[in-house]
């Protein structure tokens, strides 16, 4: 059985190599775009692949000579934040590597079971009653970013009913863990508190802290992952969170708690969005159902978290 | 009072300016892509602008010019048929262009009342209950195009919330006229006939005829474009549709008896998609809430879009 994950040297794509080779699958591709760094030392050097996703040619390559059993589709552009910004790139981007993979499938393996990899953010905006948020939910996107994953999904779907593809699509909730940018905030916050206990650091810069997200451990993510591709349903999708709400600010106070250092926290302009979604949890039955539970408690990740930018 | 019209060489756009003219207003402006043909005869030179609403400069400048009160944006890429094989190229200039439009207004004219154009198509198949298609139909768009009008849609509503501009979108369902292209199923059938009664073709040759859908004539489409613009809710969704599903089978049985010819019809294999949807019939009571009725029978539209091919 052979495994391709694309996106292996981002975050959720490392922690998905390591469970998958703690898993005793022994054939794992991974796709690493520029340098492959941390799965450099759980890969074989010819199981990783450098390659540009949006680059049609090369991903037909890739697809032709490892004919893959099993495809985790993980790569795609994120940081939402600069979002507006660079909104066109990202969505242009994340629709170009979309069509690779999926042009690729229909050509070469359609047999392959894939996992398309979209995320809570398509949901974005909720009305009265519709929280936590089932895969029904209605789609509120606020930004390019969230758009970009919408329309990736969307395109997963239109390959799937039409090519009669076999294709799982997931919605991730928010993770967590070692190795995730400091673009995302709980890495910030940990990066920032290591800093700071370095006395590298003043104070703790935090953009707006009143929303609640639902934090799953990228460790129980990946884990979710492979469920899916073992148990899932062929066409169906599925949302993964622990389907517990946690203010930002309680976030924050729990990793405060943590440090060694006396820490101030300074709000600051520049990390505002136009907008941010009050609320995002997850109804996660679905998944649930399949035998799917988080595993990890939060304080568990959150020290994980600290202990990894204390050592970088 | 100053409007834009994008797209407005094109079939609905078109329309649109011959209606807003008849309504009294006389500062029109429209956007053309290539030769501007039929508006020429209706817009001053000046009031024609070729723009590649993708080149994001341009865009700019037009709308500095202008200072439109008005946005009625029209423009976007089409051709549902040739969707998977061109699907990239129609997804990445479509969001190209929404980008110039969005970042435009929100730089330049925030003030100003924009309609979005999105389609029925973004909502793709339907389960059981699911018919008239509501504007919260869940979203199950099964080709490129579908998910390029998704896409739009939903960047404008991103724009919209974070940024608080003052934009309707509407999603029209099936529309019908003279100068439509015949890429589009029933001017293609009506060109065929006409071609037939001048005996320059012998067959009839067509897709896949099972599926039903809502025939709204163009001329009352840009009706409820304007009426949108005068009384619709910014920040809100309309579908415009009259709420009656047809065959496609019972479409062409009726225009081919108006024909002057005996016409034989020929399935064509070239001319089936991957997959087709088989209903589409709008739930219009948004609308009609508005104000807004179909006026024109459908019998009456297909002899005028047969008449328009027979003089061509």
């Amino acid at each position: 059985m052979k495994i391709l994950v694309t996106g292996a040297s981002g975050f959720a794509g490392s922690h998905l190599i390591e469970a998958l080779l703690a898993k005793g699958h022994s054939d794992v591709y991974g796709t690493a775009f520029g340098k492959p760094d941390f799965i450099a030392s759980l890969l074989q050097e010819d199981h990783i692949i450098n390659v540009n996703l949006t680059d049609k040619t090369a991903v037909r390559t890739v697809l032709e000579n490892i004919k893959p059993d099993w495809i985790f589709h993980l790569a795609s552009f994120a940081f939402v934040g600069e979002s507006f910004q660079k909104g066109e790139e990202l969505l242009i981007n994340n629709l170009g590597l979309q069509f690779s993979i999926l042009e690729g499938l229909r050509e070469i393996v359609p047999q392959a079971k894939t996992l398309i990899i979209g995320s809570a953010e398509e949901y974005g905006l909720s009305e009265d009653g519709e929280l936590p948020m089932s895969e029904s939910h209605p789609f509120r996107p606020i930004n390019p970013y969230s758009v970009s994953k919408l329309a990736q999904d969307m395109l997963a779907y239109a390959y799937a009913v039409s090519y009669k593809l076999n294709i799982i699509r997931v919605r991730p909730f928010n993770h967590i863990g070692e190795r995730q940018s400091p673009e995302f905030a709980v890495s910030a916050f940990a990066k920032q508190i290591a800093m700071i206990e370095k006395g590298k650091q003043a104070e703790l810069h935090v953009g707006d802290l009143s929303g609640i997200r639902d934090f799953t451990d990228v460790k129980d993510m990946v884990h979710a992952y492979i469920l899916l591709m073992e148990k899932g349903n062929g066409g169906d999708v599925y949302n993964v969170g622990t389907g517990v709400g946690i203010s930002m600010t309680e976030v924050l106070q729990k990793l405060v708690g943590m440090s060694k250092a006396v820490v101030k926290v300074v709000k600051d302009e520049s990390r505002l969005r136009p907008l941010d979604i009050k609320e995002i949890v997850a109804d996660n039955r679905k998944i649930r159902e399949l035998g799917w539970n988080p595993t990890i408690p939060l304080e568990h990740t959150l020290q994980r978290v600290l202990e990894y930018w204390r050592n970088i």
